[in-house]
Order: structure tokens, then C-alpha cells, then sequence
């Protein structure tokens, strides 16, 4: 899909309104300090980055509640020109990587892949599912709805703010990684979508080799669409990252979470990555370092870090 | 083998004399204090607690010394009591979850299961195989011996205390998960009985999903008999599960603890549960705490809490 | 290969020439102390052990350099010194367990082994690949670079000092378990030579099990050659292992560890181990102790000790 040497477009996005806890906007900044630009780099790869994405017009613009919903109009305001940054990217021939950030930018940036790939899969690797609705919430946070906006799911009827976001992608193409932490109202939603769902209980159960191997068959039958990573840094057991905002124990390990990446950049067909939720106010510094690290470490395993 | 929505009957344990370390007689007081009956609630299950058992007036009683072994009586007393309340439980239609207090309380559970259900099998979940006999035992501690009683071992002639435990339990109904740290003379007894053990070197070889289908298959080849879970807290490792009596490193990982669990709920055949060896006086209290949360959620898991 | 009961002889090796920081070569002195030739002993084995090789003339001699290589007269002569001592215990029908020291030692180790059985095949076990030459290492560091002579590689010619170490290993008879950091060189040198290696990418997608079953297949198809296992301590994850000078993490578990010298073990095949690269001087005390048992706990594993 791109040409090579392939050029990566680091889109920093300094974002926590999807969430309640302030410093996850700060990840994108601790992330480039800690080299990750020099470390892609050293793959081979060309590498832009001119500065993290501004959002202060959004926050300077009024908020219009809506609901249970917290920051709607902001959510959508900086999610739209998200994925306007992410296609743009696209059609220039350069693989954007989301650096956030909360994880409802997630809707910009599967927004703007499918755009430019309508056909493309998502494989969303995460401890939680991020598909409540706007009914189905119980807490109003938004970075724990995109997925159902992507999917154009019945409940979010009511949220103008988002008449946008088209419902470009389909249940089929979409699979979970590694979830653990998922409300009633979501497994129901997955339930009754078929969307296909590894939680760790599969990845006990049959190894994490076996369960990308059916994940991208099952996204990827015929192995030429192209794929978009999302990668939620809770994903991984707080042991391994602890400075996010909603760890949750018995998570992928360092090495599984690796695989993860390493395997999808094999398939050759990345299109666009995100790492998101990477929060260096929580914990100690200790712990934010370590995540920093285990979070520049993934990106580059799935741009093509290997260890042989 | 039960009405439905399922009563599960809460079983306190507060007992420690089967072996010498004070504190595992509180670990039934902890768990429920953390909100286990509530969590099991949660699940929509209608959870019976009145309280935990006494057993004052057995230890009131003298004990009478038996050779090496340490309280013969009391703890003969004890197990008996609570076969008798584990059956009187599956008599009318409940479902005992025994909560220790130290693992020779499974001579009565497992002796009160196989009353009511003469064919159950038996997953005991451990890093020791508590199969000495009186003759073996180095310690003279019982709760390294209970399944020697259970299966009529040649050994045990001798301790009159126990002649209520018929030999109910037949070596190829019974099953081991997470073995490593057996005595040779254990290790004799599991071959010549051609009992069936997955320690964790057969963990690490096939994997757990692996290793729990051929444990069911072994002792539940028609997939129809009745399951006992016997999950002693020291099978998992100690780095998850600190407080407990006789740690070992090497063992299941929570990730491995909690699959065990949720694929025995799955096969809709579990009719009886323990979870002991918990002790909250030895280590920290952050390792106290740890220890019955991992607790808490091994017996959620086993009644049907799951990831998705 | 060996008389039955075996005899196993210990080759302390107080050696730190091969790397930059001391205290590797108090290793063997801690690994000793902590009851290593007991526990062997209680296996059933023979132990010979009547104190650690000493190295003193050779450093007091003086040092010529050669390019960047470190101490290359130095490394020379212990490891030729090793070999011979390797290959003496061999003729009297003892087991060499050489316990390091740096792993420049597996020079002179797998030499001995080659120089008595010609056929053998060899289990490097390591993050590293230590297949530097003398013309792509960039530190100079002789620990690096013992695979590269033991294969006679182009790149050495220039290294008169290790004139005696003749090519006796081939490619074919080479495997790597646990690779995770390997310099660009190193991997062109494993790809051109058609080496067969186990990354740790490879140990989370296949399984442990299957890479160890892999593994023997390839360098033993017709289960009958000798094996020469040689275990660099920081082939374990950092978490497990942290006193080594090279930590990186990613690496393999404690369980993992154990499971690869249990199943060499198993092959009734193995005729000299190695145990590398304790350094009881990095980190803390309680990490130092950590480390030294389980080193001691995996060359137990390679000489027969088991869970069940
Ligand atoms: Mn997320
Ligand atoms: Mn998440
Ligand atoms: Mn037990
Ligand atoms: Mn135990
Ligand atoms: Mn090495
Ligand atoms: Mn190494």
C-alpha cells in the first residue's frame, strides 16, 4: 500500500476529553521524548513528525451537554479532524501512527483509514471493548463508546455530535484482542453483532500464536485487505504497564503484547497504527518510564522491529 | 444436577489444625469480608451464608497422639462434620463452596461429595499432592495427606481416628493440576496407582487449554459425571498468591488459576468447590489483601463469572 | 554415554575476561556456596568438586592487543585451558557442569566436547547470539564471539590467538533458544549460515514445548547424538534472573527455563552443561541470591531433577 522505504507519519494527539483523568494527553509528548522518533528511524524508516496536533480551538469552543455524555461536541470536534489528519496521510502515501492520548481519538482514526480503505480490518487489542452506546453507558466516558460509533450500533441515535461518523465499518471486520473488562450491555452488543472476540481466556486457552493466526483469518480470509492496529496500552497487565488509567490484573504479558505487533507488521498490510492511553501522571515516575518505554517498544514492533 | 438459578451454599472453614501455621483458620473471615458473597450474588446466583462453621467443641476435646501425626482427633472430627454438611447441602439442591482453612478439610468435602455422588471426579488443583500416608508422612502434618484417606492407601491402616473415611475415591477419578513440590514417597504412590498428574512442566509442554481438556477427558471421558474442584491457593504462584502456608515458586501464573476455573464451570458439572490454604497472618497485609482478592475471584470464576 | 550412577564433575570457572564488569567471576564461588554440589548429590549423582580452575598465570601474562578484540591472549588460553580439562573429565566417563564466569568460557566448553564427540549437538541458550567476529563486534567483547569461532567463520582469520580452536562445530549442529537481542550482524551471520534459532518470538508463538521438540529435531533428528547444553543465565527474563551483566527483558520464565533443562535432560543425551554469566556484584544482595538459586535450581533441571 505504500511506497518503500515506507514513510510513517507520527500524528501526536495530547487528548484526554474522552476520559475523566487528566495527564493521558501529556503520553504523546513523553512518548517523542523518550526517542521514538530515532528508533523508527533506525528501522529504515522515514519518519515526519513536525509537532503534536493542536486541539485548543475545540476546547475553547463551548460544550453542549448531551445526555450521560461528557464532552460530546469537544469528542467530536478533535476526533473528526483526526481522521481528517490520519486520510491525508493516507493519500500523501504515508502510514500514520496515532500517538494519544484516550482511546475515543480511536474513532478518528478508524474513521479516516476506512475512508481512504473502506475494506480494511480493525484489530482493536484492548482489556476493554469500547463499544458502549450512548444508552448502554454507564459512565458517560467516551473513550469506552467508539467502537459503536464506527459500527453505527442502535442507542446513538441521539447524538448529533457525531452525524458524521458513518457507519464505515462493518462487525466482520472487526476483532478483539486480550479483553477482560467488559460491561453486560457490551457482551450483549458483541453478542448480537458476531463480533469475533479473543479475551484472555482464549489466549489461555489455545496460546497467543493460535489466537492471531484465527484473528487475522477470520478479519483477513484472503490476506490482501489492508489492517488498521489499535493498540490500548491496558491491554497489558498492569505489571507491565501501570501507568494507565483503567489496568486491569491478568493481562497480555510483554512478550504477548509484542507478538501482537510483530505479527501484524508479518502480514505486510498496516495501514495505520494507534497506541493510546498511555498515562504518565499515574503511578510514580518509575512506572511512567516503564511504560513509556513498553509503549515505544510496541510501536516499533509493529513498524518492524523484530528480534532476530 | 441442580435447580436453577443455582444456590450456592457458603461452607466457613476456620480450621487450621491440619497443619502448624496459626492464621489459615481466619482465611474464611477475609473472604467474606472482601464481598464474596456479594460478587457471587452478582453473578445471579442465590448465595446461603449464615455464618461459619464451629468447631469448638472439637478442639476442646484431648487429643489422643497417633505416632508422627498431629492432631489425629481433631482433625478426623472436623472433616466428618463437614462431610456431613457438604452432603446435607446436595441433598437439598445446593451447591457447597468450602472456603479454608487448611486443604485436609477436603477429606470431608471430597468425602461428602462422593456420598451423594458415588462417580464424581476429583481436580485437585495444587502444588503438593497431599497423598502421604501415616506411614510416609515426614511431617505428621494431615493436610499433606487427605487424598491418602479418601483412596484407602495401604499406610493409613493404623490411624483409627479416620475409619469413617471409606475408600469412596477411585485413583483413576482423580486428577492434579500444577504439581511441583511432591516427596519422593508421593511420587511413588501417584505411579503405582497410575493416578493421572499435570504438574507444571506438562503446564509449560502443552499449555493450560491444552492440559484442562485432557484432565476432564481422564476422568470424565463420557463428560457426564459429576466434578469436585479442590483448588488449594498455593498452586498458584507465589508472586500472585503470597499468603499462604507453603509457597512454591514455579507455579500457575492468575491468568492460568482463573482458566482452571472458568473451564470447570463450563462444563455445567461442578457440584462442589474448595478454596483453602489462604492465610493472611503470614507475609504483609498488601500480600494479605492480594491473596483473598486472587481468592475471591477464583471461586467467582469456578461459578460462572467470565471475561466476556 | 556415561557409567551408571553418573559422576558429575564441577568446573568452577572464576573468569570474567570475556566481558567489561567484574563480579561474573565470583560466580561459580556463590553458586557453590548456595549448596549446588549438595543438591546434586541428593539426585543420586557422583559430584567431583575439589575447587575452582585457577587462572592466575595466564593473568599474569602480558596482553598483546589485536584490534578491538579485549584480552584476546587472555580468553585464549583459559578457554583452551577449559577444553582441556572439559575433555579430560569426558575420557574418564565424568559429566563437565562448568559453572561460569562469562560465556567466552563456551569456547573452550564446547571445544572440549566437540574434541571428545565429534558429533554432538549444541543448545546455546541466551538473549544473545554471541556469534560476533572478530570483524563485525563492536565492543570488542570476547563473550560475544565464541560461536563464531567454534564455526570458524570469515571474519577471525586475523585472530592468531585462537588458532586451536579448529571448526568443529557445524551450522547444522547448532540451535538458539531464547534469542531477543541480536546486533545486525549477528543476524546476518545465523541467516547465511542457515542456523536454526529460537527467538523468543518464536517461544510465544509456538510454545515452549513444540520449540523444545523443534529444537531437538533439528539438531538430534535421529535421537541419538550427544548434546552439549550451555545455559547463559540471562536467557531468563530480568525479573527472574537479574544479576547478569547483559539483562534484557522479554525473556524467558522461570517455568520456561526449567522446562528447556528438563527436557535436555530427558534426551538422556546430554554430556556437558554450562551455567554462564551469574554476576553476583550487579544489582542487590536479594537479587544476587535470587539469580544464584536459579542457577543452581537450572543446573539441578539439566542433571535430573524433576517436578513429578
Ligand atoms: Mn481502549
Ligand atoms: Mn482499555
Ligand atoms: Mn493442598
Ligand atoms: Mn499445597
Ligand atoms: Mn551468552
Ligand atoms: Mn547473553
Amino acid at each position: 500500500f505504500f511506497p518503500d522505504p515506507q514513510t510513517v507519519a507520527i500524528v501526536g494527539c495530547p487528548f484526554s476529553g474522552g476520559q475523566p483523568r487528566k495527564g493521558v494527553d501529556i503520553g504523546p509528548t513523553r512518548l517523542i521524548q523518550a526517542g521514538l522518533v530515532e528508533r523508527l528511524t533506525d528501522l529504515g524508516l522515514k519518519v515526519e513528525f513536525d509537532g503534536h496536533l493542536k486541539f485548543e480551538k475545540f476546547l475553547a469552543e463551548q460544550e453542549i451537554p448531551n445526555g450521560i455524555l461528557k464532552n460530546p461536541r469537544l469528542v467530536s470536534r478533535v476526533c473528526e479532524s483526526v481522521a481528517q489528519t490520519v486520510q491525508g496521510h493516507m493519500k500523501e502515501g504515508r502510514l500514520p501512527v496515532m500517538i494519544g492520548g484516550d482511546h475515543s481519538l480511536g474513532m478518528g482514526t478508524v474513521f479516516g483509514t476506512l475512508s481512504q480503505y473502506p475494506d480494511a480490518g480493525v484489530i482493536w487489542v484492548d482489556a476493554h471493548a469500547d463499544i458502549n452506546t450512548a444508552s448502554s453507558t454507564l459512565s458517560g466516558n467516551i473513550h469506552g463508546m467508539p467502537v459503536s460509533f464506527l459500527l453505527g450500533l442502535p442507542g446513538n441515535e441521539g447524538v448529533k455530535e457525531f452525524g458524521w461518523v458513518k457507519p464505515l465499518l462493518k462487525p466482520e471486520r472487526l476483532v478483539y484482542i486480550g479483553l477482560r473488562d467488559v460491561d453486560p450491555a457490551e457482551r450483549r452488543i458483541i453478542k448480537e453483532n458476531g463480533i469475533r472476540a479473543f479475551s484472555i481466556h482464549e489466549v489461555d486457552k489455545y496460546g497467543i500464536g493460535k489466537v492471531m493466526e484465527m484473528a487475522l483469518d477470520h478479519i483477513n480470509p484472503g490476506g490482501n485487505r489492508p489492517l488498521h492496529l489499535s493498540f490500548d496500552v491496558d491491554a497489558l497487565d498492569p505489571t507491565v504497564a501501570p501507568s494507565t488509567g483503567t489496568p486491569v490484573r491478568g493481562g497480555l504479558t510483554f512478550r504477548e503484547g509484542h507478538y501482537v505487533c510483530e505479527v501484524v507488521h508479518e502480514t505486510g498490510l498496516m495501514v495505520a497504527l494507534d497506541l493510546v492511553e498511555v498515562n504518565p501522571s499515574l503511578q510514580d515516575e518509575l512506572s511512567a518510564e516503564q511504560t513509556i518505554a513498553v509503549g515505544c517498544s510496541l510501536v516499533s514492533a509493529a513498524l518492524g522491529e523484530t528480534l532476530l
